[in-house]
Order: structure tokens, then sequence, then C-alpha cells
């Protein structure tokens, strides 16, 4: 079956209200398939859909759908069936979704809920979306250390179905702060009389809830852990963060830094809108412009030197562009290093040397192509020598400051992904038409 | 105590041959970071360390460490002490160590294998590092659908300390075929004389070993999956991938997108040598040289224009500059979601209509500041106006360019993220210069 027409078996479905039907085309695909089939549905049908559905599927179907189109979604349904279907879902999803509602239809379901779920809600709710507390869920397994295994193996087989992670058991004492973990191989392996306390294991990794998300994840992934508790500063667990969230961060904050050196905001896709595009992207443009005007007085400044040899202008971008691309090179593979960590400055003097020595190399490599056949086209074999010394410089200079400015710039706390491109270009920019027309005026009867 | 004090402690443990306090050690810190502290070690130090450590402490540390480290480490072994770790390691960690081996050393140490353990590891090491085949790992569970619950959590209690996942319990026929997954939730709490055909969900994703380990990380990332079985082609289960080598993945390839967009391999890193960076940053450097010219020779059509007015050659580059700037934009929005899948033609035409409306307002906002401040150095109206009309052609094109490149070249079956910079900068020099000059061109007795 195609594509198309498995869209059109869904919409059929609706149509002819066809309840069963659906149970069993439910039964057929997965809730993100299904979620990313209705996303191009007017809400009509959309509602027509959600009519047909039980709450237990609809669950399904939000936890999976994007941002937009849970929403979406949500507004079908009235607010008894939604918290029906909020009954089925993770609390860290129920969160995502009500901070996206308007705040009155937010209220009235708050208070529509029990009051022990409305209380976890809107301690949630109190968290930044990008900090670990934002991410956690509240569906974990945390049992005291003084259970016997087989308790605890009792304990699990409740509350197992309802918490995200099962392998993993955390351990409190009783005051109910953490002190271990346990294995759930080792609960099924291990003597049943014996206790949670003697095979929990005491070393665990744990996230306090202002931590940003990012330093979750890289935990999560540094340590492979399979979640990571969040914890209060008295080491009480307060929820914990699971690894397929994790890997929705680690998508997030890598696509963020990719499009961040592009100046584009991670916010941005291709669904924006024509006026948060420009809101979002002209000020990058227009701090660009700055510096380009940076580079156009520098050439200014060489006015009448170009006006005796105007081949300069011809071959001066050349150099200047040479410059930008060995640059961009050099900065990328430092933002990617420097989003692991920190580098200290006794390490990086050998790399820098290093990065010293590629651009004269590639420059040479590059301006000896570029000398040469400047040289036939132009029959000027100084022209060829200046364009061949300029392009070593200004890959030197393009090997120096794609290196040094993503690292000032972590050490001063900016994040190297948004602004080291800007200062990269200002410096190959502006010193690449420096040197080049620097080294033609000061050759300039060898030229005309 | 700081992180200098802690390298000397570990080191004098070392120097001190005191086994107790290694142990101690050992069980106080997490091997990632001891793998993470020795990188910097002498292969003398390296080898006082690996004497005193016990087999299998010597094995977390291998599955831990780098790639180059846990060569380094292996290399302070004799093949029988080597041979005792890797029976404490993951499969799929060994068949990584060994393909990073010299071909000898790996021959002798396959030799020494059980027949059993060789056949598996052969078997393994001949999957691409990158297939999904080639990160898999042989330890999980696969259980017959006509066992009872009983029998199989028996079973889960044997094999479970040495699968990576425990949640997930793959449920095979009686000719070994994969027919579904069960959760070990359900076999918790549901009537021990039920069969696990009876709770196994017959809906399971796989994965082909030949396919791209980056399809495998996709299908996990979209499912939200613990772990994905590796069926062959008669549905036989051979292996599965799990959550934390995903992970891994989506950082390589996320990586991998953002370096290419700049022209550098996935595989390059700050200790790179300068040979090997050479080699593989100057081809891309001298591709883009090609474009260079090309811009180049466009500015050298114009040159009797240029000749008669200067200031064109300082103000160009603004024009080209901006372009240049827009065109990232759009292009990284582009690859980045393209990596999520194809984009239709249909579903095409509103975006890239958005891009080239953006490129209209952005450049209309640039064209006239740019406009202005011509205007007011140069003191010509005429010039001002030209660059403003300059700018938007140019960001109109940058804003069509940044958007057709990408989507033409997936369709092409090639990674937009390689190639598309290359055609886009073309794009916006070559356009660009035509554009402002060709109307300088036209418009010069109102310059001169």
């Amino acid at each position: 079956m195609s594509e198309e027409e498995k869209k059109n078996e869904l919409l059929e479905i609706c149509e002819a209200g066809d309840r069963e039907r659906l149970q069993t085309y439910f039964s057929e695909h997965e809730p993100i398939d299904i979620a990313q089939e209705t996303e191009e549905w007017d809400s009509e049908d959309l509602q027509k859909l959600t009519s047909l559905m039980e709450e237990d599927d609809l669950a399904y179907l939000m936890e999976q759908a994007e941002d937009k189109q849970r929403i979406r979604l949500a507004r079908t349904l009235d607010n008894k069936r939604l918290l029906v279907a909020f009954g089925y879902m993770q609390k860290d999803d129920i969160v995502d979704m009500l901070s996206d509602f308007p705040i009155g239809r937010r209220k009235d379901v708050l208070n529509l809920m029990k009051a022990g779920d409305r209380k976890i809600i809107t301690d949630l709710l109190n968290y930044p979306d990008d900090s670990a507390g934002g991410i956690m869920t509240t569906q974990y397994i945390a049992l005291r250390e003084d259970l016997t295994l087989s308790d605890a193996l009792k304990k699990i087989r409740e509350i197992g179905a309802r918490s995200e992670v099962i392998e993993t058991i955390y351990v409190t004492n009783s005051a109910g702060q953490l002190t271990g973990s346990a294995d759930l191989r080792d609960l099924l392996s291990e003597p049943e009389d014996h206790l949670l306390r003697d095979i929990e294991d005491t070393h665990v990794i744990t996230v306090r809830p202002e931590e940003d998300q990012e330093e979750a994840a890289h935990l999560v992934s540094k340590y492979d852990l399979k979640s990571i508790p969040v914890v209060s500063n008295t080491n009480r667990i307060l929820g914990i963060i699971t690894v397929d969230d994790v890997i929705d961060v680690i998508q997030e904050e890598a696509n963020e830094d990719m499009l961040q050196m592009a100046g584009v905001s991670g916010e941005e896709s291709l669904d924006t809108s024509l006026a948060e595009s420009i809101r979002l992207r002209l000020p990058w443009l227009l701090v660009n412009l700055a510096t380009a005007f940076l580079a156009s007085f520098t050439v200014k400044a060489f006015e009448s030197t170009i006006a005796q040899v105007v081949a300069l202008s011809a071959t001066m971008t050349i150099v200047t562009g040479m410059g930008g691309n060995a640059g961009s090179q050099t900065m990328s593979i430092l933002v990617r290093d420097l989003a692991n960590g920190d580098i200290s400055w006794d390490k990086a003097k050998k790399p820098l040397f290093k990065e010293i020595l590629l651009g004269l190399v590639d420059g040479a490599a590059c301006g000896l192509v570029t000398g040469i056949i400047v040289w036939l086209v132009y029959g000027n074999a100084w022209l060829g020598v200046i364009i061949f010394i300029a392009m070593i410089g200004n890959l030197v200079v393009s090997g120096t400051f794609g290196f040094l400015v993503p690292v000032v710039l972590k050490k001063l706390h900016a994040d190297p992904a948004i602004s080291s491109s800007i200062f990269v270009t200002t410096a190959t920019d502006v010193l690449g038409f420096f040197i080049f027309l620097g080294l033609a005026k000061a050759f300039l009867s060898k030229l005309i």
C-alpha cells in the first residue's frame, strides 16, 4: 500500500465513523506514525478521529506526537476526556503539554485533577523547560533499603507497569533520601531474604533539578546509564530522567550548535512563519553587515592602488574567500571538541601550533595553484607571487583565529557555537584584504 | 581534592605497587573517569597500572575507554590475560577492540578463543563498523514462545546477568524466528502458567544487519525503544542494538553533519596529525578554490567598469558576503530538516516561497542600511540605490539556492551536509557580483 493510500484509509475510516476498523488500524500501526500522518489534517477531520478513539489510544497518540500536533489533538477534546487520557500518560509528557496550553485552559484542567496529581504537575511546571527538572518523570521505582528482596519484587510487580524504567530500582533510607540503586538482575538472582541494602550500589550519579538538561544528558551518555535520578539539595529523589528523553536532548543540542554556527536559532524549522523567521534571522544578518563594512573599509583604504591595478579587485576576493573556508574548518572542529568540555591553555599550545603549520602548508598549496593561474591570466608574475604570499598569510590567520576565537569565547563562558563565526570571518576578511592589498601597494611599481 | 592531586594519587598507587589501595580507588571511581585520567600516561605507567589490576576491572576499564586508549591498555597485556578480561566484556566491545588490533595479534587472540566465542566474534567482525551488524551485541535474551512465564523467569534469572537489556525479552518460534517481544513487567505481573505467546507483542520493529547504523538509531529514537533486534533475511535474531550505542551514533552523526558543512571530515579531532589533517582538509579547499575563481572571473568581466568607478571594488564584497551569510542560514535549516527524512516537492513549494519572501524582506532591510551608509560615504545616491537593489536580488538568490541545493542533493541521494555549501556559495558569489556590477555597468553614467 502506498503512503497516499494509507492516508486515505485512515481518513475514510473517520468519514465512515467506523470504530471497529479504527481499532484494527491502531493495533496495526505505531502511534508516532499515525501522529505524523495526521499532521496535515484540518481540525474538522482531527475532531472526527478523536471522537471515535478510546482514551488510552488518545494518550499514546498524544505522547508520541510533536508539540504542535498534540496541542491540536487536545483542542478537539473536552476537559473530561482529556483528563481520562492524561490518566494513561507519563507525568513529564502531561507537563510538556500543559506548558503549551493557553493559561485559562491550563488552570481549568489543573483544577479538575486529583489533589495529589495536581501537586506533582504544578511542581514540575515550575522547572524551566530545558532544566533537568523540566524533563524528568515522576514515574520511577524507589524502595526502602530495609525491604527484603521478595517484598521488593512484590512492590515492583504492583507499580512496575506504571514506571518508565524497571531495570534500575532506586533505594532510599527511612528519611526518604537516596542511598543507592539496585539492579533488577540482582533482585531476581540473589536470595529472597536478603535486604535491598545488601545488593544496592551506593555509587549513584545524580543531577540537581535546576541543572541544564544538557548536563544531565552528558552524564547519561558518558556513564552509559539507563536513567539518572534527579535529587533535591537534601538528597531526596524528585524524579528520574530516562534515556529516551536524553536522546531528544542530544539531538536538540547538536542541531542547535550546527544552526547557531550559521546564525540560525535552534527554534526555527521549515514551518516557522515568515514574521518569526525575520525576527530570528535579521538581527544576525545586521551584525554581519557591520563586519562586512569593516572589510569594505579596508578595501577602501587601498582604492588608489586598485585604481592603478584594477586586476586586484578581481583577485582579492580569492584570498579572503579561501581564508573564510579554512577558518570555518578549524572553527568547527574546535566548537565540536569544546562541546564535550573545556580545553586548558596547556593542552591548547600543541594543536594551535599544528593549525598554524596547517595554514602554512594548505596556504602554500592553494597559493601555488592560485599564483600560477593568476600569472597566466594576467601575464604578471609579480601578481602571482603576491597572491601566493597573501594566501599563506591569510590561511595562517584563519588557523590562528579559527582556533583561538572559540577557545577564548568558552573561557569567557560564552557559547562558541553562537558567535565564533562572526569574529573569525571578520579576521579573515579584514586581514586577508589588508595583507594582499598591502603587499600590492608595496610592490606597486612591479604591477603596473 | 583537585584534579591534579587525583591524578597523582593513582600514579602514586601504581609506583608503590599497592594492590589494596588500587582496589579501593577503583571502587570509589567510575571506570570512564579512570580511563580518561590515564589517557596522558606513558606506556610504562600504564603497564604498572594494568599489572596490578584484576581482570574484571581491566574489562570495565577497556569497555569504557576511548578506542585509542583501550588499544594502549590491551598492548600492556599478554594474550592470556586479555582473554580473561574479554570474558567479562560485551561481545560488541570485544569486536570493536579486535578490529583496531594489528592483524597478527587479532588472529592469535581469535585462535586462543573457545570455538563458540570465536564463531560469534568472527561473524560480527565481518559487518562494517558503521552498519547495524557492526554495532549490535549478541548478549540479549531470546526465549521460545511456548515457555510458561515461570520457566521464562527462571531462564531470565540465569542469563539476565550477562545480557545488556532485560526489560525487553525477545520471543522466537520453534524454528528460531523472531515472533515478538515481551515486557518484563508483564512477565512479573501475569499468571505464572501463561505462555510467552500469550503476552508477546507481535509488532516488533527490526533492522537488518547490513543497514546503516544511522537508520537503526533513527528507529530507536523515533519509536522510543530500549533496544532494537537485528534480524537476518529469514527473520532469525542475530543480535540487538542497545540505546547507549544509539546515543553514540546520534552524537557521531550530528557532529559529522556539522563538520561536513564546514568541509571537515567527522574523523578529524584536535589530536589528528598534521599530515592527516592536510589529507582531510586540503581537497575541500582546492574544490573551493575553483568556485573562488568562478567568482573572480565574474568580477574580471566588469574590470572596465570598476576601472572607472573604483568605489565598486570596496562595496561589491558587502553584497556577496551578505548573500553568503543568508544562504548558510537557509541551508542549515534544510540540512537539519532533511536529516530527519525526505521532503516532497508538494510540501516544498510553500517553504521555498517563504524563503524567497524572506530574502526580499531581509534584503530590503540590509540593503536599506547599506545603501544609506554607502550614499553617505561615497556621496553618490545612485550607488546607494544600486547596492540596495543588488542586496535584495542576492538575498533572494541565497534563499532560493540555500533551499533548493540541499533538496536536490537529497533527491539525487547525495548527502546534503557534505556539498551544499559549495554550490550555495558559488551561486551567491557569482550571481551577487553579477547583479551588483551588472547594475553598475547599466547605470555607469550616473556613477561617474
